[in-house]
């Protein structure tokens, strides 16, 4: 079941085209998978997609790899995203995590799920010392 | 505003006190936050919930303590928790999060954001490669 | 902060009014809370919702009075809707909820936000016992 | 996979046959989708949400249809209804969305679930310009 | 489709058996449904969380059993978890949820959806007299 | 309350008093809003973003400015950011959104809440009509 049905020739609209070489290159593998098919239904929208994923989530940067597959998971499990939570499950064992690390993330995402609801279902006022704009700068 | 008005004499219940001991204790600050204050109309749940904290996110494990409150950030930004939101914010700073770090984990929540509801709105179809049942145990 | 100011003579309007007039008849009560009054931005978008609350919480049916509260509670919550945690939960006060009660509401509004988080990152499949389109009519 | 089977004679119950029969004439067709059938397990149910849907969607007012679809679309990923993201876009392409409509509908909700997320994130303190409480009446 | 894949040996694991043992003698049944057989990807927190369920659901308290289900299933509806909807719609349906009680379940939580959508839009202010912190304790 | 306090001199940094300028030059005004002084936290995500919404809200293209901000409101109610809801009712008005209307986008974000949850909650399976994968090319 899906609302939207990829053309059968996607590669031949070159900016598709030009996205998925890029993606190729970029993983190293020719595998494409449904999320950047389906995005192609709005050529400028794949392009923008992709060029922001391969600056937050592929560029090397202050968090590694791993946890950003991680952050990417808690989010997407949140937010309830049935294919991203199978995208990046993947993807985060692909880049390393343990079983150990995955029943720990699981953890914490059930434990911040449960204190989400509490917090807001009292409604706890926010402690001044946890608001910045009460900090020195 | 809130929902609920803790008493002014919350320690004179001895299972109250000691979870906050206990809190006093293990972080080894006089400071309660509110809300553990707030969950105390529920002596069991108070209990439950600081007892489940402190396995899952102060005991040491697989999962570094920074990154442990980045996922925190993470499910409570999803989530909408403003207290939550607060909270694990300065505790990542506590523990030493940067303002480049922070930065980064801003566009790892915006991104998924987006591209959750990309995957929702079109439906996309997992990629059987995705589908852990497939897989060989 | 409010994205919407009600005018200051909203009984001038007599649908406004006649809304207002049952609900004061039917609570017994002066007293208007502000959800209708903002409401009263659209008449039509009032007298539909006010006949609703009337037909699904203010008339007598299968489920308590109580426990109707305490389900739109737990959805408020959810849902995160301020307001709505604020008014219900005064709400089910005034209908005789229990600081026990409240307690174990949290205790189950709590529990069950985790336990979605965790079905939710597993993908657990749904066991076939549980599918009703296989069950006999 | 479902929490609820039809009966293979719903239309036997009067109160169901009326509602689906105003449902083939408001729509001129004899098609009944699924959604109306499931409320039948609730003929009240059925009667106030299809009253309800000719109110607001067929009823033609200072939206357009095809307008009120997107928006419809547009909640309906954010809360994540499959069911009903399916539904609403064929019915945003009955009344005639173009594929390029459809690739930016989507790229708003995209943007905009990644601005919601950023905004929550960094608690963003709503400036006054925006507070209507504030604005002349 | 999941993301995780249990092994065909959870109970060689004496953490696993001992919950499973423990399920089955609570609910005088053999059945162990998925839910438990995908947590125990982690021991710990499958421990964890059959602890918290039988605290909170299964021990008779101050909420009587069908209404705790029906108060799981509204979160679980409104977090959108398709396990948790399946499963405690099976369960109240087992503790006596009559046709009845169920199509009113429904017109409650379509109410509260609503209306916490409507309070959310109009960013409705909270009456004060519904601010716990400014009742006489 | 916040979580983050920006710079008293944010446009010493010249990535951000680059992207400052371009918005008070695309919206001719000198008013700079909230969302992109707490957004300067990170000069890249500041320039992507004001870039994609620019690319998204700002060039005219085939859906018009005033149901882009419907659309934008109805996400960001669904997805409760009270910022997001404040800003886009605002710009709303401002490109012409009459009180007709904005009752009328009321009660279909309403609806939809509301038949979102309905159809959550009856797990009812999508009609093959919906299923643009069945659909001829």
């Amino acid at each position: 079941m899906t609302t939207h049905k990829p053309s059968a020739t996607l590669e031949s609209d070159p900016r598709v085209k030009a996205v998925f070489d890029d993606i190729r290159e970029t993983r190293k593998t020719d595998f494409i998978n449904n999320m950047w098919r389906w995005l192609a239904v709005d050529p400028a929208l794949l392009e923008r997609t992709w060029r922001e994923v391969k600056e937050v989530v592929v560029t090397p940067s202050s968090i590694d790899p791993l946890t950003k597959e991680m952050i990417y998971i808690a989010v997407s499990v949140a937010n309830n995203c049935s294919y991203c939570i199978h995208s990046h499950t993947a993807a985060a064992r692909a880049k390393g995590m343990t079983e150990a690390q995955y029943g720990e993330l699981l953890a914490i995402i059930g434990l911040a799920g449960k204190t989400n609801q509490l917090a807001t279902a009292l409604q706890v006022p926010v402690d001044p010392v946890f608001d910045a704009s009460l900090q020195n700068g």
